[in-house]
């Protein structure tokens, strides 16, 4: 594709993946890293080089070979790219990389854009007294990092109060040598993340925000989009955009913005990636354009197309989990989760080619699904914490309710027609009345619990399909269910004459079956199976009746009145 | 992942597809092929072997450092193989290979097993006299073709009549020194394809039928499903499944079946691949484990899991591009065309790292979308054939129609709805009455156009939301419009009360509003975007309300009425 030859700098698992796009785009690469790392693997250039990204002589070779550098790790030898004399392009560029490497720089930077982050402040010297001075202006507990080279939790202290500061110092004593910086506590609820892309011409797109969850400070899993509201959502993508907008010039590729969001609702940034991170991995399944071909796309200046880093049309959910290596001793457990990914459909599996070692990476799954509960679902299998492969037992997709069990006998006939088309439903009692808060929980909840379509019949004022209408954004469909009195009009008028806003779809007086056929239609916007189903349906109800008629035309109007409609 | 190691018989695109998974999963390969074959160059393994697969003693020394073996190309020395002394297995086993490689002891054994294919004869000799006895056997035109070694249809031959049988000897003389054999013409319309898995347990598991459609013998682009019958394709999965579970015992990975679809109906096979094929590129993008990783997991004894062969959930329509090399004075075209498919979401580039020649096959370009509607306009614009980019005119979603142009007040209410929540739309006037032929056209092609929901609006009689029901499998949703009698109720009862069997949705009397509030969350089914506007939408609606509440809290009723009433 690319006339061009890309430079890569580190051969882990992040620069195996960019490998991965190269090579199915024909694009020239060469990769820095130690012989047979990840990413060389799977590329067999005679052109990499074996050595390492901190040393200057091993860039320069780098440099003098390649039209782009990049990066798929930071802890670079800056100083040596700095002198680089080639022609060598670098994205991001060397002062995005000076600034983001040193955390406390980051920090200072953020600050200086109005960004909203933790109060940081450099820690002078490793011991007791400015430890305690440091307390006193942040209050306990806070967080000490070292400034440059930490990584999954690596580099990070807590300091929880005056009597731990002994310890720490007891404990750590190789820190007196590293420079270190001081962040206040940032209260979190949770932590979310955002992909940026940055392009050649300065503008900036964001991926669905998500969020991560960490064990023993590694992230474990990454749910997308992030389990918060979508105003939330929203507003810490504007904040991933407006951070990295403000970075210098030439900062282009992608880039992982971790933010925290606190108790009170607030964002902070934690910090910032300047390449493909762990929390975009899911985008390779869930996303039109993943992390990966969006950065080599960025830095080649080739196309990022309108909506590239929306989630593919359908697919609402993705659960990443990352394969760390387990202990020696429990290595059959490895096998277990790749055999049990690979019977989950919907569930990729992504291994690096790194040998095995206890909490080392070793690969992810990429879990995708109609509904988080969905993805939860296939989550515990794959970690053998269910022994119910979900993926043959479907969760239910259209909910049935009625007011009362007086209008089973009507409401069964749409149970028929689901188990005929194989739709996976639920059936149960909700009476707007008597059970106003059972209402309101299951309105609430069905949405997130998975089901896409509700038929709800009542009689009388029959208020059920109407008021859960309201409190879901899902489609509601009205049964007018027969009483004692005025023949269902009572029914059909309640259900029908909603008012402007909120819509129930009605159908005809008792006919729960037309109610089950129109979920069906429904549902064949996103499944194209059912439609399929729908068509020869739609053929045997005519093919019965054009029988009838061929009847009807051979034996005249009295026999068949005689033998048919007794 | 596997302790075992898995040797494949050529390094092809095939191959490199096949590589491409076996990364993924570390499974360690080795290939034999020549150096730096497309499929060597993303695997860097130091075991790989250059050399030839029509050469035994390369492939005695593949034997002996693998415990499986592999075809990605059938043209192998398969006495070679047969005279294997070392304990690796061979999938398919070498008997499949065999059978399927002389295409007329293939087409024999199908006889033989009761699947229908083209009369096929052997002809013993290349001469006037033969192919005259043999057209007077099978009738003109017939078709001459090479038992081994075709491809691409090299190979094939038409012999039009008997005065076209000199031209033939003259231009081809080397047939001379072939094995040939004679098939009578088959009249198809359509050339379509199923892949089939065939586990180790002799289980077969088939892929959605698709079509090929060749230029010049080579394949140019494949759709998938094929445009045919429902009925039709699942006919042609069934005949592949049979075909290959009539193969001998071992016939174990994945298998492309091709089909010709006659003019009056009739499937025939026409021949089979022992290997991912060509027509199964597709399923890389749009099934749930692709053809490659199907092979791998199928030959490793890896789980297939229930409905793998499926289509991904939500994903409708797939067209699959060859990527050909073009003349040495187009390779700007080569280049515009991997632009433009970089500038289309929902297309994806796969390159084969080959250099480019005029008609080779350089990689495909794997296009997704709802609808082979929405596929198409994109496969337009990927080949320049139209400069408009569809993917940001989005085709419509939602047809509203209406049985006159008085309607139009009421109707556009839906309209403005729609806008709102950026749902793309169609709008115009179908009447049941005045144009019934309009009306059955529109029924009938809505779904082929990629509409997913109708709404219908009708005054009076207002049969126009129930006949357009009764011809798509669609949701449609009706709008009683209020005519100068009756209030509307006539309208009313006439769209709601349908009979078993056809559903109509609908909603209250002149209130489109709800209709395409309706529509929307029927959308939002298949696109959470829509659900999560949806959501917004009921929020603003309740703010809205608040707000009236706290006026009339502070102002009182009768100031209230004064202000806002009037």
């Amino acid at each position: 594709m690319e006339a061009r030859t890309v430079g890569i700098i580190g051969g882990g698992q992040l620069g195996r993946m960019l490998i991965e796009v190269a090579n199915r785009l024909n694009i020239d690469t060469v990769i820095l890293d130690a012989p047979n790392s990840p990413a060389k693997q799977i590329s067999n250039s005679i052109k990499h080089i074996d050595g390492s990204f901190t040393n200057a002589e091993d860039l320069k070779k780098l440099s003098e070979i390649c039209d782009v550098m990049t990066f798929e790790i930071e802890h670079v030898n800056v100083e040596s790219l700095k002198n680089n004399t080639s022609n060598t392009k670098i994205y991001p560029s060397i002062a995005t990389i000076e600034l983001i490497k040193d955390k406390l720089i980051q920090k200072q930077h953020l600050i200086q854009n109005g960004i909203d982050v933790a109060e940081s402040i450099p820690v002078a010297s490793f011991d007791k007294e400015t430890l305690l001075e440091t307390g006193s202006k942040l209050g306990f507990p806070f967080m000490m990092k070292t400034r440059t080279l930490g990584y999954d939790g690596r580099g990070n202290f807590v300091v929880k109060n005056t009597e731990s500061i002994d310890q720490l110092l007891k404990n750590d004593p190789n820190l007196k040598t590293q420079s270190l910086y001081a962040e206040k506590w940032a209260p979190f609820t949770k932590e979310l993340a955002v992909m940026v892309v940055r392009s050649i011409n300065n503008k900036v797109y964001s991926y669905p925000t998500v969020e991560t969850v960490h064990v023993d400070n590694i992230c474990h899993t990454c749910y997308a989009p992030a389990r918060v509201d979508e105003n939330v959502q929203s507003k810490a993508r504007l904040l991933a955009e407006k951070t990295i907008q403000s970075l210098p010039s030439e900062s282009v590729g992608v880039f992982g913005v971790e933010l925290f969001y606190l108790e009170n609702g607030e964002l902070l940034v934690n910090e910032i990636a300047p390449r493909p991170h762990n929390s975009g991995h899911y985008t390779i399944n869930a996303c039109i354009v993943s992390q990966f071909e969006a950065h080599l796309r960025a830095i080649l200046g080739l196309p990022l197309p309108e909506g590239f880093t929306s989630m593919t049309t359908n697919i609402t959910n993705c659960i990443m989990l990352n394969v760390l290596g387990k202990a020696t001793d429990k290595k059959d457990e490895e096998k277990l989760l790749y055999e049990n990914t690979l019977n989950t459909p919907g569930a990729s599996l992504y291994l690096y080619g790194k040998e095995s070692r206890p909490k080392r990476k070793l690969g992810h799954i990429n879990i995708v699904g109609n509904s988080m509960q969905e993805c939860e679902a296939k989550l515990q299998y794959i970690l053998g914490q269910s022994t119910e492969n979900t993926t043959n037992k479907k969760s239910p997709e259209v909910g049935i309710i009625m007011g009362s069990d007086s209008d089973l006998p009507v409401m069964s006939q749409a149970c028929k027609i689901l188990e005929r088309f194989d739709v996976p439903f639920e059936v149960t009692i909700v009476s707007a009345h008597r059970t106003p808060q059972r209402m309101f929980t299951y309105a609430h909840d069905a949405h997130q619990r998975g089901i896409k379509v509700i038929i709800a019949g009542a009689g009388g004022a029959a208020h059920l399909p109407g008021m859960v209408a309201a409190m879901t954004p899902l489609p509601v469909i009205g049964v007018p269910v027969k009483g004692s009195t005025l023949d269902g009009v009572d029914s059909l008028y309640s259900i029908v004459q909603m008012p402007r806003g909120i819509p129930v779809a009605s159908v005809a007086i008792n006919n729960s079956t037309n109610a089950a056929i129109l979920a069906v239609r429904m549902l064949g916007i996103s499944n194209p199976k059912y439609i399929a189903d729908m068509k020869s349906f739609m053929e045997v109800q005519e093919e019965e009746v054009i029988q009838k008629a061929a009847i009807l035309e051979k034996d005249g109007y009295e026999e068949y009145l005689h033998n048919y409609k007794k």
